[in-house]
């Protein structure tokens, strides 16, 4: 494999804002000619997929301004400063949903758009949920649902559930899920 | 399902650059609060999964600043104006890798990051192929590989493949691969 590293040359924060920094990186590709590359910086996600006894799943449905659109998605959200993706999972599960889980387990990490932003999403699966209280940020606002798993693998294909996360999450578990229906 | 649409009172736009536009919106939240949502339009995307005889997927390795790292990753790229997304697809399975497809599949369209951007990806499935001649984007370095589908399961699971249209892709295509074998 060659080495296709691009070579920082220079770097220009263009926006620092509330959840993400807009930066401009001049570069000098693998042909040593010089180009541009535009980088939102991100401070990385979790994602969550929470399944019951009857494996159905926690969905999430909320307005998302920059597609204008309400959206079904898994629990999930930004990390905090220095914080572990575990601890911010289940913060975000009881922040949205109410509900607390016993058994967590960490699927996998992955780039959501590795072309323009460094965002990296933590994506884990839980278990063995206690309903509480939901106690969204403040400017949050959320509707949490139980959906089947096979309806939601339905609502999948028919663009339906079209958040790229809860996709990744849904299509991740589908070996777990079918082996917990095995064993009941 | 209550409305939870955010109004929005005013758009500032920051940063219109090659790839994409920073936006800053004033929003009226469902309980009158004003807030403010910061938006990355993009002008949307393809992701080509390409199986030959052997259920082997073809793949571009390329490195992406923004998480300064190579990735392996299924053929992609943006919509150029006004462009539907299929010739977009063919485009960019000829560009990165050389290769032409007789036989194409859509096989779904997600949002990959809807929190803080509007990119839109349409997922393609094609088989039949063609070998020809790449001819990649002036500041585009990439080089392209056969992996088994199996194999490629594999470095999913174990974070090797962490590009998240990739992801989605290969587990998107998980029955059609399948019911290839069987019919073999």
């Amino acid at each position: 494999m060659r080495d296709l590293t691009e070579k920082t040359i220079s770097s220009e924060v263009i926006y620092e804002g509330h959840i993400l920094t807009l930066r401009k990186d001049k570069v000098k590709l693998p042909d040593d000619h010089i180009s541009f590359r535009e980088v939102v910086e991100h401070p990385g996600a979790v994602g969550v997929v929470a399944v019951n006894d009857k494996n159905e799943v926690l969905m999430v449905c909320q307005y998302r301004k920059p597609v204008e659109e309400m959206l079904w998605e898994i629990p999930a959200g930004k990390l905090d400063k220095n914080e572990e993706p575990l601890v911010c999972a289940k913060r975000e599960l009881e922040e949205e949903t109410g509900y607390k889980a016993n058994q967590w387990e960490k699927i996998f990490s992955f780039y959501t758009t590795p072309g323009f932003s460094n965002e990296r999403m933590h994506m884990f699966f839980c278990e063995d949920l206690v309903e509480g209280h939901v106690h969204p940020d403040e400017d949050e606002f959320v509707e949490a649902k139980w959906f089947s798993y096979e309806g939601l693998m339905e609502k999948v294909q028919q663009g339906e559930v079209r958040d790229g996360k809860t996709i990744v999450g849904l299509l991740a578990v589908r070996d777990k899920i079918a082996g917990r229906k095995n064993s009941r």
